[in-house]
């Protein structure tokens, strides 16, 4: 099986390293490949995703990603960005289901800024639609304003769009994920508001009869947005569109205190997938050998259990993970009083021990 | 002067009657004349916003708004249903500015579910474009999807887009009211995926260069919602657009975990404003007596600030409310033992009795 590694920029490559160096111990026999994605792409190949690497995404079982994104590339024009890279992956590999777990451990209970009680065993899956809505819709651009009371004016605009299919198997996903967990699923959308998400409600509706043994709920994002303060323990699985879901399952993974934690799956629709990080880049901290690499060693977990079909072994990296904790290890974001520090690569080391 | 009361549904009429009779009290003449509005609308002339309503609000100074909406009105076809009067107020009347700040309360400090350090002094005040984006732009609707995989299929969309002047008069009252506070403006777009607020990142540059003593940042929408987790206070007034802004301000209220103090104001190019509490009807409670009525009672005063120059009335009612606060009384949603509970009649009359 192959394996595609994109380390990408910032972090990333210290971060991925770990995890590699975890897939290398578990005495499986992957093929891995890494190329250069994001700002590395760039200064590579001129592209944030090179044609290399596309093709080697798309060969590939399975994508380990790291993050991407750094300061020098910022001024560069859309198109050449860097998270023109991730975007581009999502779609062109067709990966329209993103799990988001966010999940409270109980050795970290105290990094949350919320207090321990509302978030104390806090374990939702946020499941994000990422190949369509707004992210892609066309027509898009900068255009002269067409009517009203700004007419003539130059406008931005963009479209938000989701056909029924699209709504149809973002649905089963997530109630399928329902049904492993809490059978308990909460849609969110802005029926009251936007017809894309009225015709969303309808769909996921109707898909609910397929699964009557799922509790679904309706959820408007606003009101969401103020459950996951309010009390986040209540939802069990949530699904979204692709520009909520950006949101809310970034809020959610706040909510935890511990970002440097969290993994996620984007896939396909035969279980290919794309594995990160939730976080990003952190081109501030790049190269000081302090980065949390336990998300990203999490990530490939997850690859392991999704696409890989080795459950097994996804199961071992976990418990070695949660060992590492129990010992006290931790990096510098999850760091308090009474516990050891140690650098990415003493934390990818002791994962690897534990296994 | 004329104040348009427009008390709604749920607990809306309740509430408002303890902010009327705050204004009554104030020794001011004011006309206050009470029209139906939402499901109450609906139920008494056939539509959430009567022609008779809009008219009244049209013609006065002000506008006083409870909530709208009830179990009763959710059946309803989408263009009948009471949140169709909010949306109509706020586009005919060109209420394009709103401010909902979050305050959080010395007394009440224990309320949030985040930890005090994290929240203990937070103010800041988010200001939403409210008769943009996608919230309004045509084309919107249910439709045959024209391109793509999924052509053919219906799909629902909605069309998202911000004129050069709508983007200009939003920034030009944020840098504004900043100016008054600690001169700190952040904008929240998400630029790197939208052409739509790549455009108002632009644009929001563009009118900075006419506020040099206020400091500018831009920040993503997602980042938005995680820093507003991990710390609130960081900021000062955040200006973003109408669907952003439905998000992140509800995220922000609920941060304070006293929702039903926190008044927000609506406002036109003139200073005309609609005031109401940042909290909905909440039918569950609604004719029970025990609801809230402080958030109304300080959206008559922001009414007196911002549209009726009557800013020492405006300050004479905010210290009432902090004084009945400082007598330890406190409406259900607030209170916690050692304090005394009060219903919501006892609440105004307490304010009107510290005026
Ligand atoms: C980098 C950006 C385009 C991306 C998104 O908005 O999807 C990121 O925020 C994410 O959530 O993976
Ligand atoms: C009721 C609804 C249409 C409204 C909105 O989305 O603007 C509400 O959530 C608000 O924020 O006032």
């Amino acid at each position: 099986m192959k394996i595609a590694i994109l380390p990408g920029d910032g972090i990333g490559p210290e971060i991925v390293a770990q995890a590699v160096k975890v897939l290398n111990v578990l005495g499986e026999s992957f093929e891995l490949e890494t190329a250069a994605v994001g700002g590395a792409g760039y200064a590579a190949h001129g592209h944030p995703l090179p044609e290399g690497t596309l093709a080697l995404a798309k060969a590939a079982d399975a994508v380990l990603f790291g993050a991407v994104g750094d300061y020098q590339y910022d001024t560069l024009e859309r198109a050449l960005r860097p998270e023109q890279a991730i975007l581009g992956l999502r779609k062109q590999l067709g990966l329209f289901a993103n799990l988001r777990p966010a999940v409270l451990y109980p050795e970290l209970a105290n990094a949350s800024t919320l207090k321990p009680e509302v978030v104390a065993g806090l374990d939702i899956l946020i499941i994000r639609e990422l190949t369509g809505d707004i992210y892609f819709g066309q027509p898009r651009g900068v255009r002269e304003c067409p009517d009203g009371a700004f007419k003539g004016q130059r406008e931005g605009y963009d479209t938000m769009r989701y056909a029924e299919g699209e709504i149809r198997r973002i649905a089963h996903v997530a109630f399928q994920a329902a049904r492993k967990r809490d059978k308990r699923l909460t849609s969110v959308d802005k029926a009251n508001v936007l017809e894309t998400f009225q015709f969303w409600r309808d769909i996921v509706t109707d898909v609910h009869q397929e699964y009557p043994d799922v509790a679904l709920e309706h959820m408007y994002v606003d009101n969401a947005a103020m459950q996951l303060v309010r009390a986040p323990k209540k939802f069990d699985v949530l699904v979204t569109g692709n520009m909520f879901g950006d949101i809310l399952s970034d809020q959610a993974s706040m909510l935890t205190g511990s970002i440097g934690m969290l993994p996620s799956a984007s896939l396909d629709a035969n279980n290919k997938g794309l594995y990160e990080p939730s976080h990003g880049s952190a081109p501030d901290i790049a190269g000081k050998g302090i980065a949390n690499p336990l998300a990203t060693i999490l990530s490939a977990a997850m690859m392991l259990r999704y696409s890989l079909n080795r459950a097994e072994q996804a199961d071992r990296i976990e418990n070695a993970v949660k060992a590492v904790l129990a010992q006290g290890l931790r990096t510098v974001d999850i760091y308090e009083a009474g516990t050891t520090k140690v650098g990415t690569e003493e934390m990818g080391n002791a994962v690897v021990k534990a296994l």
